[in-house]
């Protein structure tokens, strides 16, 4: 499949050279660097080169490429702790319209990424409803 | 490489049978679940069937394998919003020490993952310097 630009998206212009970055790797299907608004010290980005706005729209060849790199980065980066998020749509905190996928040490409680929790507790049947309705898709 | 078990690891027993989960889909390398403390309806974690505590343990064919599993489930969701979620640590919320890869619907502002996001700003010069850092760490 032909890599998809997208001419108005800053991450295909940083793809392309056209606007600069602190390039931390590269292959075929994807490029990393670092956030400019960093959560913590090393905050990087992995970003497939095929411009789609969301992670389900991505071929499977670029999401298998991701993680690896990811790895690479959180062992550069060698915190104890860290998160890896990937955000879609603007209710889950996505800013920029290309799929991007971040690497945050958490060296602390004040820096990286801030979790909020909020579990519910369901009960077996309604479980059992969920699970009977997303099986019926897969 | 060979699969990797743990036998007091609760996602190992799992993957085994030995715990009952609603299983969602499984591959030769990863196994798919519904998370049974939900952040929203249809919260579902992938795991490598490789046990290793951190992402960056993990060898890149298991790696590999996690995100085509993650877009099918998000697929089958049919959230238009929701976060991909991977912790390390108990400092960055990781409870089960099995990477586990969340894929969390965010259908309202209550429900779903809470992200909090205390972005810093860097010198020129700052970033430059974590950057030669990396850098030279890849």
């Amino acid at each position: 499949m032909a890599a998809k630009s997208l001419a108005s998206c800053i991450f295909c212009k940083i793809i392309k050279g056209e606007i600069p970055s602190f390039k931390l790797l590269e292959t075929e299907l994807s490029y990393s660097f670092l956030d400019i608004g960093p959560l913590s010290k090393g905050h990087a980005l992995v970003i497939p080169k095929h411009h789609t706005e969301k992670m389900h729209e991505l071929p499977d060849e670029y999401l298998a490429d991701v993680m690896p790199i990811a790895k690479k980065i959180a062992l550069a980066q060698g915190a104890e702790n860290y998160n890896i998020l990937q955000n879609n749509g603007r209710l889950a905190h996505q800013i920029v319209d290309h799929v991007h996928f971040h690497v945050i040490p958490k060296p602390n409680a004040e820096e990286g990424l801030g979790v909020g929790w909020p579990s519910q507790t369901l009960s077996k049947e309604e479980m059992q409803a969920i699970f009977d309705d997303l099986k019926g898709k897969l």
